[in-house]
Formats: C-alpha cells, structure tokens, sequence
C-alpha cells in the first residue's frame, strides 16, 4: 500500500489510505483516541480506539484507515484538512520518544519565552507555527531566484572565505588560515561586480558575517544575503525597477503559496501600487517638513524615525507601502556608488523603504575605470586589498548597478516578528551559537 | 529601440536590431571590420566599416544594425548564431579599456596555466569556455533544488559557523568569535538530520569548510555542498532510489540544457542505464578477485584503485557508468551510519562512483535514540558538543537517510576538468585566496 500524503487525503473520502507522520496532539475520550497526526503537508485528524491511548505525542507512527467527510457542524475551518477525519483501522509505531518535550507543542501558540525556544530548537522545529515561518522564507528565497532567472539572470557562488576585507575591519570575523589571517565575508559586493563583468546579469544567495558588537533584535552574526547585479543599464531607474519588480514578485508567490501561513500570523502582505513612489533624499526630507513640520531637511540621511515618517506619509497619500529613496550625499557612502553627473554631490544609490524600515538598498555603481580610480583615491581605499576588484574594471565595463536584501529581514518584515532570531533556524549572534555562550 | 539579445537575433532576419556587449574578437580586413560580440546569450559576427577598426576588445558596445542571413559556405557551425551576421549600421562604445589584457580572449582555448588563470580570474572569466563552466555548474546546482522540490523536500539554511565540531579538530579552521572560540562547518549533516526531524524531507545547497593540509587537484577549503535528508524510508533502499534518480535528473537537464558546453567540451555525459547496478562492499571485492585476480577481498574500502576497478567491470559488463556501492564495515565509519540488522559489523551506507571515482555518499542513518546513544558511547563521542543533535533524537525520529555532494567535484567530472580549481570561480586553498598567497 503506498503512501498517501495527509493533504492528499482529502480527496479520497470513502477510501482506505495509509498515513505516515507524527503524532503531533492526542485527546483520550474514553473509548475513543483522537490525535492529530502531521506530516510534512499538514495536520489531519485521525480516530481510533481505546489502545491507541498508549501513544506518546511526537511518536513518528504509521496509520491504516479510512477518510471520512465530517459531518457539517464538526468542519474545522482553521485546519486545511478540516472537511476530513480518518477513521483508524490499525497502526504501527515507528519509533518511542525517550523522553517527556520541555514544552507543550501542542497548543496553537508556543507559549514559551525565545532563549527557551532556541536552546531547544529541534524540538520548536516541530511546532507548525515555527515551521510556517522556514516556509515562508523558502518561498522568499526560492521567489528571488524565479524572478531573476525569468529575467536572464546567471546564479554564482559567492566565497565566504576572503584574504582581504576592503570597507572597515571592526565588525569582521578572522579565521585562522593555515599560518596566514582570513575573513569571513561582510558582503559578496564586490565579487558580484566582478562576476557581472563577465556575465552581465548576475545573482548569489549567499551567507555573509558581521561582528555586531551589540546585540539587537535585527541583528545576527550570519545572515543570507541575496544579491543581484545588471549591466547595460540605462540609468539607475533600471535597476530600481528591476528591485521593485521582483519585490512585487516575491510578495505575490507569498500571497500565493503561503496563504495559510499568512492566516496564522494574521497578517497581511505590504500593499503595493503599480509604480512605487520613488523620492530624491532632499524631496522625502522636504516632504517631512512640510507634513509634519519636523526640521530634517540639513541630515544627510533618513534616521528611523524619518524613514516612518516618510512610510506613513506615502501609505496615506498614495495606499503604497512601499517607496523608494535615493540620492544620497555621495560621501557618506562606498567609494562605488555612482554620482549624479548633474549633480555629483549626491549620488544614484537608492533604498526601498517598507512600513518604515529598510527592505533593500542598491543603486548604481561607477563603471568607468578612471570614475573609479578617482574615488578609490578620495575615499582613502587600500588598492592592493581590491585589486581583483579594479582589475575587473581595467578591461570595460558598461553602466551597471544592483541590489540586496536579507531574507531573515524580509520574513521577519512579511511576518511582524518582533525579533529576527525567529526568522533563522539556528541564529548566531553575540551570545549565542545553538545554545547560549557560557 | 529595444534591446534584442545575440542568440534572439537569429530570428530577426531583414531586421534592424539594437545589440549591447563585449567586443570579444576584432579583425580588421582593409574597409571592413569584423567584431564577434558577446553578451549573456553567446556571441554574433559584425560586419561594420573601416572606423570600427578603433574598437578595443573587450570594449562594452551598442550596435544599431540589419540581421543578414549568411551565404551558405559562410555559415560556422561551431557558433549558436553562426546562420546571420549583423551588418552593423552604427554603433556606441560605452566603455574604452584602460590596459591591454594579461593574455588574449580570443581564442578558442586559453592558452595561459591555471595560476596565472586564476590570479586574473576577472578577466579569465569573460572567456566563452571558462562561462560554459558554471553554467553547468549552474545547471547542476539548480536540477539538484528543482528535483528535489518536485519530490516534496524542503530548503533550508545550513550554519556556517559553528560552536564545537563533532568529528576530528585537525581540519577544521577557527573562527575568532568575539571573546569566544567557534568554527567553520565541515558539514551540515548534523543540522539537516535535526531539520529532518521536523521537517520530514529536507535539502541545502551551503559551504562547508575543510583546512586540507595539502595542496592536491581535488581539494578545496571552500566548497558547495548539496545535502539531502528524508524521513519515513522503509530501507536505505529508499535513499538510493531518491540519489540515483536524482542524479539521472541532474545528467539530463545538463543534456538538455547544455549541449553547446557538453560540445565545447567534447565530453559524454556518463552513461545510465534504467536500474544502476548496485553491489555491496564484500560483492564488489569478489568481483574484483574473480575478474582481475586482485586480492582486495581483506580491505575495509575500496582504495582508488578499487573504485576504477569496479567500475571498469561495471561499465564493460552493463554499460552503466554508475555503480552504487553498500556496506561498509560499521565501525570504519561515523557513529549515525545505521548497521545492518542481519549483519551489524557491516552498515546500510552507500557510496555512488562514476567512472572510477566517487560521486555522491549516504545511507541510513540510526533513527533510535537508545541505539544511537549506544552508539555514541561505543565510538566516544563529547555528547556536550552534539547536544542538539541528540535532542532531536529524543523524541521520536522515524526511519530515515540522506545523501550528500560536492557540486566542483561533479562539475569536474561531468566536465573531465584536470583540477577542482578550474570548477569554482573564487577557490581557495592552502596558498591562495583569489591570489596566490604571499
């Protein structure tokens, strides 16, 4: 007898199935033992016999039995199988738990604090609340991938492992190279440059490590960083249309494979409208003043408390949630942000802004070798540690720019999850690799 | 005027089209001027007039030009656009090259070694044969996702950094993590068994790291691993199915969509056949006694040797270039590897070879707590350091298997490269990273 998946089972009322999984919840009601049996598609309800009492929950069990339609008043709207119930035949236990679970998995809502939740991931994995949150971010990740592949876009590994850290050493990670100094990667930056060099389109999902000094809700050590970058633009509004295009993307596979996960969380997905509001710097912080007659307009950049301003600005006027900000003052940022040739103290680097905080920021980059050579002398930069980096630009490089986002933060963001620890299966941050740091 | 992509230009004959990308190969014939110009789609001939001559190679151009269909005894076979060629009506240089390039492009076969190769990996990069390398790669990554996506397994995001390594220290890099020691995953399979247990079917495409203490051309400190776990099996039979269908998978999409790199190349994909032929340790010595009179029969593996031998035999007896091998001796291999009840000093793990060397490797691993704790103890694990693996063992595992491979080492393979090296873009070993290190 093969295998049928419990999602599947609601389509063969009347017929005998057998259901492989784990015994997730169990109700003894005298001659009667309701459990509720997961598999990796869902829950579904199965009744049986007295002897089935004896299970222990989270056994991994086998079940023969037959799919019945429930009668109208017992339908359980919140369960995808809620129609169905299984009327057990036989089963078989698979394997005995040893011992009792530190917490109730069984309850809707995992009442348990985060550290606990954490030390005890394997267990929490189980919980299909905690689960919901992995499948939304596969979907993210795998949506990011779909879109750019869709638009010609060439998948490359990313190292992780670099000789050299271009952009500041503090927040670095060393490892200890045979008798030399290494790195763990801050950004796969300037690896996607030189890859678009070759390639023209070019994305990575790739894991990148910073050695936050602090510890934060919104921040780890190691996050998965998914980058993309373009050649043959035309200005830098190609490459924030290809960002606002493929966030669309994403929120639309979201919306169409998560909807249950989405249910769970009560939440709803950023509205989008069909051209995002997009604002210089200096027009958002005019914005800003004139609504709210805050006096931001001499900052050089959006603070949080600007970027909620501008946020609920923008939703009111227009319903979007999203909007894009760029041109910023070009020294404030990386040596390789392309400057306005009009006006080149402020430069073509943008961010996309969501419900008030960052979601991806990019723009375009210098292209020209001589540009480059010229900033990477202003901007003090050591050009030995970027060699690689300048030697992909010796040989032409057509206009070029990119983007990148953390899909922890963007889960976190779909979601509302109050920290980011909940969007990442194993976080590491300052005090914690698995389990807290002793 | 839009854009049309070089390989979308064989269907545009009579028209005008608007090409962007690389001057890739130029030759001046008196008052015409022949360019091949890539983009992401391949390379196009243009017939341009006497000023192109001015063109730098690897300049990133714009041509503005008619698609002509060539004369029949013009038609190059060798290139995917080789039927037209542009006659090129006016064109743009977006970017004039600052230096002259460390070797030529140009041609069919880089004549340059393999360091000075990689110590100009930007420029080495642009070169047709080198990109035909990671597009299969490519391909072989993403039919590994798509297959196992089909078959119900779920992505998730393997540690990089980690707090204790299970098994051996000696080749395992550290991590300088705050105040704290940690170090770089040598292999995700602790955490995807923990995955599984929640998640039934799981895969990832992550690092893992290796302080090989040699230089040899099969290794590297950084590779991608493509893992893979599931959960109810009814024997290890199961795993190998899924493996060996998986691979069958990954050959034909690289048949499919590689044929122009497969050519380039000049390799075959290794030959299958419908049921790979599938023999335990103890057979396969005994067909290697029996054929070659080798006696190997003692061994606790097969040596290199062996593996070529074996599949010699296969391969002239079923034509398959595959050969799974089962049945190890139980204590020459990790503590999870699930014995074989029948015969408990000889286990359910498998190897895959492919033309004499090893391609995949997996098994069934031991889904009892009490039986694994046995075993833990039998083969003097640190419990402390796999804390969170045991955990999920505690509360119910059913029978399950995985299987795990490199993806350098089966692009190698499939390509017939030399050195692993030529199969990443960054590698990293024990004396360089991106360059030879000082």
């Amino acid at each position: 007898m093969n295998r049928t998946l419990v999602i599947d089972s609601i389509s063969q009322i009347g017929k005998e199935v057998l259901l492989k999984g784990w015994v997730d919840i169990k109700r003894d009601h005298g001659k009667l033992t309701f459990i509720e049996l997961r598999d990796r598609t869902g829950r579904i309800q199965c009744v049986g016999f007295e002897k089935m009492s004896e299970l222990v929950v989270q056994s991994p069990i086998e079940i023969i039995g037959t799919v019945k339609l429930r009668p109208e008043r017992m339908v359980n709207p919140e369960m995808l199988t809620g129609t169905v119930e299984i009327d057990v035949k036989e089963y078989k236990v698979l394997a005995v738990p040893a011992e009792v679970l530190p917490f109730d998995l069984g309850k809707a809502e995992l009442d348990v604090e985060l550290p606990t939740l954490l030390d005890h991931r394997p267990v929490s994995l189980r919980h299909p609340k905690v689960q919901a949150i992995f499948k939304v971010q596969a979907v993210i990740i795998d949506s990011f991938r779909e879109f750019l592949k869709q638009n010609g876009f060439f998948e490359f590994q990313a190292p992780s492992i670099t000789g050299a850290i271009a952009e500041g050493g503090a927040e670095v990670f060393e490892v200890s190279y045979y008798d030399k100094k290494a790195y763990l990667t801050q950004s796969p930056q300037l690896y996607k440059q030189i890859v678009m060099s070759a390639f023209e389109r070019v994305f990575s999902v790739n894991k990148v490590f910073r050695a936050e000094p602090s510890v934060t809700t919104r921040h780890l050590t190691e996050v998965v960083s998914l980058d993309a970058e373009m050649a043959f633009i035309k200005s830098w509004e190609d490459v924030k249309d290809m960002a606002d295009n493929l966030i669309k993307y994403v929120f639309e596979q979201i919306e169409k494979q998560c909807a249950h996960e989405l249910k769970m969380f009560d939440v709803k997905l950023p509205q989008t409208i069909e051209e995002t509001p997009t604002l210089s710097l200096t027009e958002a912080q005019e914005m800003i003043f004139q609504k709210l007659g805050k006096g931001v307009r001499e900052n050089k950049d959006l603070n949080p408390e600007s970027e909620r301003d501008i946020c609920s600005i923008i939703k009111e006027e227009t319903g979007s949630d999203l909007v894009f900000i760029y041109g910023y003052p070009t020294k404030k940022k990386p040596f390789y942000v392309y400057p306005n040739p009009k006006n080149p103290e402020f430069n073509e680097g943008m961010d996309l802004l969501c419900r008030g905080v960052e979601l991806l920021s990019g723009g375009r980059r210098i292209n020209d070798y001589k540009q480059l050579m010229e900033h990477v002398k202003e901007w003090g930069m050591d050009q030995e540690k970027i060699k690689g980096f300048l030697e992909a630009f010796k040989y032409g490089v057509p206009p070029e720019g990119g983007f990148a986002f953390g899909a922890e933060r963007i889960t976190m963001q779909v979601l509302g999850l109050k920290n980011i620890r909940e969007a990442t299966m194993f976080p590491r941050d300052m005090e914690r690799i698995d389990y807290q740091l002793p």
